[in-house]
């Protein structure tokens, strides 16, 4: 573990660019764990399918890409610890952990869809190791897919990013949400690598503060000029002006254009709308779930109201420890969901690896998946 | 100091009906502290104008009619302390004093009403005793219509709150924000009394938590049930059709309608312009500021960006002594605008203590100020 203090340290030796995930030699998942960060830097490891279940659950990893291939790579520790020669043995194991992985976050459907594309390459004419061999190439095309579409994003996001231009964003859309560079960060990082003087307000993201703890931290190690703003300021924030530009991430995009992402990001799209102001999300493939017509289908994440009871916190910047610790009137209730719904009429439009998708969504969404 | 697992006691034996600030007969102002609440109960006490400045300016009382409270009491405690009979002395001293107080907190219009009915009671023609009479005749005035003028609005706002209904509040407007009963949660808390069954949503309001806090500590005594939720997540209760009626308060009401309040109210006005949700505003004739045309002319008060990189929290409910601990990546910058302006068009009625100021606000305001 490094302490805070050690971190500038780090972040200019490693992790300037760092990965937020990946697989040893052994075939155990390493993952920054950003329950943890930017008060400790420090490796989660998950030995097996069970650890890596807790580490989507309780948050280890999160961000929807992310999420998607931390569950590919669940698979993968499925199929490598099989032992055997019986095709349907396998299939029944990897059916299993998938079974398992799906139960553990509902929202995000990058999940979903890298469970499904592992799922299809099974082929019962061929052999067990032919099999496993196959998961794991797979396992790498979704790897090198999330890394090549975040480039895309970027470079297709940054032209909507004028020189001396403000955006706002949300929680994490960052490297850390993805393998590396993000989504609605990839624009940012983008304009910022290309010499644009950039500023980005923070929304702070309660309960969990991921723009607070997770998206900060990232555009500090960037450089990028931001502020962290709590999330009720949005709305003064862009009434006053001050923001060109809002960009999101999202956690689902269903066929009619609808997304769900973090919650707040409903809210913003709502003052973007009032002001004028391009509310943009930023998407790889993986996150567009066609088989869902509209957002009201998506059912919503409600999380512990521990959640939001709680911060977590340092008592000082020496600290590395941080602990969730309890800030409201502890005998209250506390309702928590944890994503909204952004109908499509609020979206200005989405930015893929390759295209900006115009409105009306629905058409392009379409056009765009052929 | 009374600990928090000792306050049901004390809350049982007196709390149910207390004051949140009163003079004791040595002069001193005694006011709960509301930097600490509700991990602790404890009175602050203020012997002179420097500390009762020092109140206001940090936030151990806060609320727009409580902070002119506060004001009122600093007057007469200058006026209490003034030696000699030369009135101009006096006059210049109880002018020092108010200029003292108006550089406190700039937005309750509150405050400067409380200073300007003081300063308008000095008559150079009477001797300095009767002057300092003048002045704590006026001091208990404006407690009296205080306190009655809060029953005002819990009477008329109750109208406004049907049986089963889910209302929406935002900051603190309560007891606390006031001397009793609150300007917000007076509705809410007539309502209750007279037996209607009534859900309240709280937002937590950051960063400084007044809602989670002290909004959620005076539902908890009153038996009101209530859940605290994340700023960021009133959008989405607000579309899910689960909030009947928004009622906030206010730090100023000027001539066209328009409206200071805590950070995030105007947020929530946009939302319930987007989703037809009625959005009320509670308070007494001293939050009406008529030498002010419209929003526009309010300047925001620009608090510490440590407010927002920090928040107030214990390590367990058995703890008592709260500390401001850092939930952010403490090397970005912070932005903390502590009030936001909410356009007269947004609201649906202003509730006073004796009538709804319906629409358009700008002559119903004129007509009820004759």
């Amino acid at each position: 573990m490094v302490g805070h203090s050690d971190l500038k340290v780090i972040i200019n030796k490693e992790i300037k660019n760092f990965h937020s995930i990946w697989l040893d030699e052994k075939g155990t998942i390493n993952a920054i764990d950003q329950r943890k960060l930017p008060f400790s830097f420090e490796i989660f490891q998950a030995k097996d399918l069970k650890q890596t279940c807790f580490a989507i659950k309780e948050m280890v990893v999160r961000g929807a890409p992310l999420i998607g291939i931390t569950a590919a790579y669940g698979i993968l520790q499925a199929a490598n610890a099989f032992i055997g020669e019986d095709f349907s043995q396998l299939e029944k194991k990897l059916k299993n952990a998938s079974e398992e992985l799906a139960k553990t976050r509902p929202t995000a459907v990058d999940l979903f869809n890298a469970l499904y594309r592992l799922e299809a390459v099974l082929d019962s004419s061929l052999s067990v190791t032919k099999n496993i061999e196959s998961v794991k190439s797979m396992v790498e095309t979704i790897v090198k897919e999330t890394l090549e579409e975040c480039r895309g994003i970027g470079e297709v996001g940054n032209r909507l990013i004028a020189d001396k231009c403000t955006i706002m964003t949300i929680c994490n859309a960052g490297a850390l949400a993805t393998i590396d560079f993000g989504t609605a960060l990839a624009p940012i990082r983008k304009a910022n690598e290309v010499g644009k003087e950039i500023t980005v307000y923070v929304n702070e993201t309660r309960p969990r503060i991921q723009g607070g703890r997770l998206t900060a931290w990232e555009l500090h190690n960037e450089g990028i000029e931001h502020f962290i703003n709590a999330d009720g300021a949005a709305g003064h924030l862009i009434s006053q002006g001050k923001i060109d530009l809002v960009i999101v991430g999202a956690d689902r995009i269903v066929s009619n254009g609808d997304i769900a992402n973090k919650i707040g990001t409903y809210t913003l799209s709502v003052l973007c709308k009032e002001h004028k102001v391009p509310f943009y999300v930023a998407a790889p493939r993986s996150t567009f779930d066609l088989k869902t017509a509209s957002g009201k289908e998506i059912i919503i994440e409600e999380r512990s109201g521990e959640e939001v009871r709680t911060a977590m916190s340092i008592d000082s910047i020496n600290e590395t420890k941080a602990k969730r610790r309890i800030i409201h009137h502890p005998f209250s209730q506390n309702v928590n969901p944890a994503f909204d719904i952004t109908p499509a009429k609020n979206i200005s439009g989405i930015i893929t690896p390759t295209e900006i998708l115009q409105q009306p969504l629905e058409q392009s969404i379409k056009r765009f998946f052929g």
